[in-house]
């Protein structure tokens, strides 16, 4: 590809963009902006920032997405997660509400942008990978349950927060006595109207004669008709006196321009949050671009993503926004909707535009507790404890991760839940790797294939050991191998040849290397050559570099099978060991 | 083997124990106890603890590593690594010579201890496995330079120190106009006399007529012979009086009885120090006790060295001792001179307690310069850049490793290099598993082999891509093995079948699983079906647990000609592709 049109996919879409995108990419836009106003107020609210700020981080970031992105249907802005992450982070800086508060949210901004840049520039994109699959899910569920806590305060009208479950049972607890009933009467009837649109408006709207694609636009508008009511019952019953909290004065006005501030003590305190943002906002984003690009067999560039997803960041940072990354919900409708191109996006952002500039004096009204009421019926949607059972059934160390990463993530905190998830992950890995499964393996009579003697019937050399080791050898599990070989040898006075079959073995490093020279030198003092068989390619072109080879008392064979016949004692005849496979063990070597 | 044999191996050795093995033991005692005397006094030098305690380290510390190691030749003691490190750990928490120094000291050998015997308990003794030899090997050639460096003061007779090279070269620079005359003379000469004994001693006796036994007991007394002559010169010219720095006042006692402080304070500004100082020390002993008893054909039991250390090391912290561990040099010249039990520590350990309560005296006027030119000589010998070269040629990612542990160690010390070690060998490897190599591979005509297009002439069947992913598939490549079938498939519209070689997959965690489901599913809706073969028992047991075997589009093959027979479209015949192999592929598969 060309390098312009690699950083700048827009060259390739744009090139062919005619009337029939347009007119599909347009209607997509409005049914999303009817979508993200509600959205965009509320994860402001979640984020700790004004609301307008929510608007804000929705226009710029969307419209940078659209120039640098691959994805074609992805839709850019706050999201659920990475609210609750940048209040998390800000909450150690600065106050909610207080200036400092909105400037470091531009500050984390920045630096996540510039780390995405930065991992895309230099194609670090495979960084994330280390976020397992069972670990975000666990991470999801576990924040999940955070945010829906959180915004709980708003719907029953009472103070208190916290970052972790024990910090908010205690304050929700703490704080009942203080409960405002007309906030909890309006925030039970959205939460509940908002649950019923979600699993029941869609069908009662086919049922009364309305077209499926019709039905679908009218449910997405279900948080703007939710809005809509509260915020007129409020200014009808004037409950705003009633102690009913509202969003209030919103500046009506485009995004500004701002400079975050980078001075190096905010930036030291920020860096570790925006690592963590940039990496859960990459996965959760690149998971979402992936699937829709799959629907219609088009690829993105995790690499280019990043660029794009830097550049969306760093256009929040200088437009009074917060950290933004790709969405899922908004991008499953922008897609449902028809999105054709990443103009869709860019007419999106100009009816955010224009609802910041004309709609914000009629919001003055909405009562908070709505937009709580949007934040929790979407967040418990991603509430998922399957995971747990699935990972159990399937591997424990994968169990292990999950029940650690949500245990933390609940009990300390979305940083130290998701730095956990990772520490564990990769923990439980390098200790499975670091004590290989060895097969002591034999010939399954009348064929040439060499097989487990503990699974299979085999026949067996009492003169030779053939170990087949199911892991590359590596510093780890380097000294593991010795011990193995050695305690296996010096146990059977009968052996005069052990040979490793290597087609499992995908690496051997320096300190694997030591090893196996120890293991030929040991071997050999006690009489005993060593052989290797079915070495791969680059492994034995990487051995050929040392002088093991030259040193190897025993050679290394082609197959295991030409091992086997060539060091076989014509005397001693063969010897069958083992057992008879297992019956379910059909399609397993 | 019965539990309280394996905790307390004195049990069978101590069974069968007779005279000749007395006499042979008795010998190798006394040779060692000759040696012992100035390096113990020399490395109490170097950990800045007063000269006693050195002696004192090494006598509760033999005897109860004789009851609980498992080896029959390793003498534990004061080391130089461990000595280095433990000054580095001491000097973050109070002043050399000062009574909170030593008192820290006891409190580090007694947290040694506990991770020690905690490690072996709980059989973590693999956790010293992440510590790579070429690792080892650059960290000690890195502390080597730093020790020789830190002594150099010592024979220039100046004031100073640091802990790192250029904190060193710093203060030596700045003190260079304090040089004593008399001390540089003298260490000086112990340095060149100790140098001469190690390289030239033995001959010249072995030229003088002795017997090769003899020559070698006599050359292993080089130091005892300098520490003599130096300190008759000292008394004999009154240098003490010109400014010869002189060991002084040592109790003429058996080691006190010492209880380590362990307030919680000190405890945790030393827990990680004594993490490290526990697992370099633990690798360095493990790797002498196996050398050794490898030359016999007998086995150390890895865990039980851990409790045998940690016992070692609990006897330091209350006899007024400071970290031990098993010593190269000490271990070695144990072994050469015959030693067949730990009987041979016991008795060492009653020479060394006999020169702690009668010939402290004579070691008044012993100059610390010739201390120093001991401990220089002896670690000298460790210093080793060949690790440098053999690693470059063998493989990037552990020259990358060394160099920085290297690196690490002479810039920021030694806690610092060990752990960037650790981790960046760690990560290096994490880095290469990410990116597993993967092998499109064809059948070699006229055999049921398979083997990579790009280095062998095989046949092809247009419809099928068969993949051989050299690599356990798990989190940090799940995502990659995604991209990497996707773009194979996308572009190439003739395929119909994918199959999945798993030869070398020796593990499929929960991620994998998923972008497995995940690229069934897109290649389902491409019209290409999944296959796999050659799926190992291990993993096929796991996969069954899932539901993904029944989702598969396609089939599980035993083995991969299986597979391609079944799947070949007879119209189409094979197309022959790849090259021939390289003429220097012979052994590689």
């Amino acid at each position: 590809m060309h390098a312009i049109t690699r950083y700048f996919p827009i060259l390739t879409w744009g090139r062919s963009y005619d009337r029939s995108a347009l007119s599909d990419d347009l209607i997509a836009a409005v049914i999303v902006t009817i979508m993200l106003v509600p959205q965009s107020l509320a994860y402001a609210l979640l984020a700790g920032m004004p609301p307008e700020a929510g608007l804000y981080a929705s226009i710029a970031p969307i419209l940078l997405y659209a120039v640098f992105g691959t994805s074609r249907a992805l839709a850019v802005g706050p999201v659920a997660v990475v609210s609750l992450m940048t209040a998390a982070a800000l909450g150690q800086v600065a106050e909610q509400g207080s200036m400092g508060y909105a400037a470091a949210a531009l500050t984390l901004a920045a630096l996540s942008g510039v780390i995405l840049l930065a991992m895309g520039l230099f194609r670090l994109g495979f960084l994330a990978n280390f976020l397992s699959h069972p670990v975000i899910a666990g991470f999801i569920t576990a924040s999940g349950i955070i945010i829906a806590l959180g915004q709980l305060r708003h719907i029953l009208g009472i103070s208190g927060g916290g970052d972790t479950l024990i910090e908010l049972l205690r304050s929700l607890g703490g704080n009942l006595g203080q409960i405002n009933l007309p906030t909890l009467v309006l925030g039970g009837l959205a939460t509940a109207f908002l649950f019923w649109v979600r699993r029941g408006l869609k069908p009662a709207l086919r049922g009364l004669g309305l077209g499926p694609r019709l039905a679908d636009v009218a449910a997405k508008a279900g948080p703007v008709a939710a809005v809509a009511a509260t915020t007129l019952a409020v200014w009808g019953l004037d409950l705003g006196a009633r102690g009913v909290a509202i969003v209030g004065d919103v500046p009506q006005a485009l995004p500004p321009l701002t400079m975050p501030d980078l001075s190096p003590d905010l930036v030291g305190q920020l860096l570790l949050p925006a690592l963590l943002i940039s990496v859960i906002g990459f996965v959760e984003s690149i998971s979402v671009a992936q699937t829709l690009a799959a629907k219609k067999r088009e690829r993105v560039s995790p690499n280019q993503e990043l660029i794009g997803l830097g550049a969306a960041n760093m256009g929040a940072a200088f437009t009074g926004g917060f950290p933004v990354t790709g969405g899922f919900s908004r991008s499953v409708v922008n897609f449902d909707a028809g999105a054709r191109t990443p103009a869709a996006g860019a007419f999106t952002a100009f009816g955010l535009a224009l609802a910041a500039l004309s709609l914000t004096p009629l919001i003055y009204y909405l009562p908070k507790a709505t937009l709580a009421a949007t934040i929790i019926v979407a967040v418990l949607g991603l509430v998922d404890f399957s995971i747990l059972k699935r990972s159990w059934s399937y591997s424990k160390p994968d169990f292990v991760a999950v029940a650690t990463t949500i245990a933390v993530t609940l009990a300390l905190g979305v940083e130290l839940g998701v730095s956990a998830g990772v520490a564990i992950s990769v923990l439980l890995y390098l200790f499975k790797t670091s004590r290989p499964h060895i097969a002591e393996v034999g010939r399954i009579p009348g064929t040439e294939h060499f097989r487990n003697i503990l699974r299979h019937e085999v026949q067996t050399d009492p003169a030779i050991v053939t170990l087949r080791v199911d892991e590359s050898l590596y510093f780890a599990n380097a000294r593991f191998l010795e011990d193995h070989i050695l305690d296996r040898v010096t146990r059977d006075k009968a052996v005069e040849h052990v040979i490793l079959h290597c087609a499992a073995v995908n690496e051997i490093d320096l300190s694997a290397l030591e090893s196996l020279e120890a293991i030929n030198q040991r071997l050999s003092e006690m009489g005993v050559s060593l052989h290797l068989s079915e070495v791969k390619g680059p492994v034995m072109d990487r051995l050929k570099r040392g002088h093991f080879l030259n040193d190897l008392t025993g050679r290394v064979f082609l197959s295991q099978h030409e091992a086997a016949r060539a060091l076989q004692s014509p005397a001693a005849p063969d010897e069958t060991r083992g057992r008879a496979p297992a019956p379910d063990n059909k399609g397993g070597i």
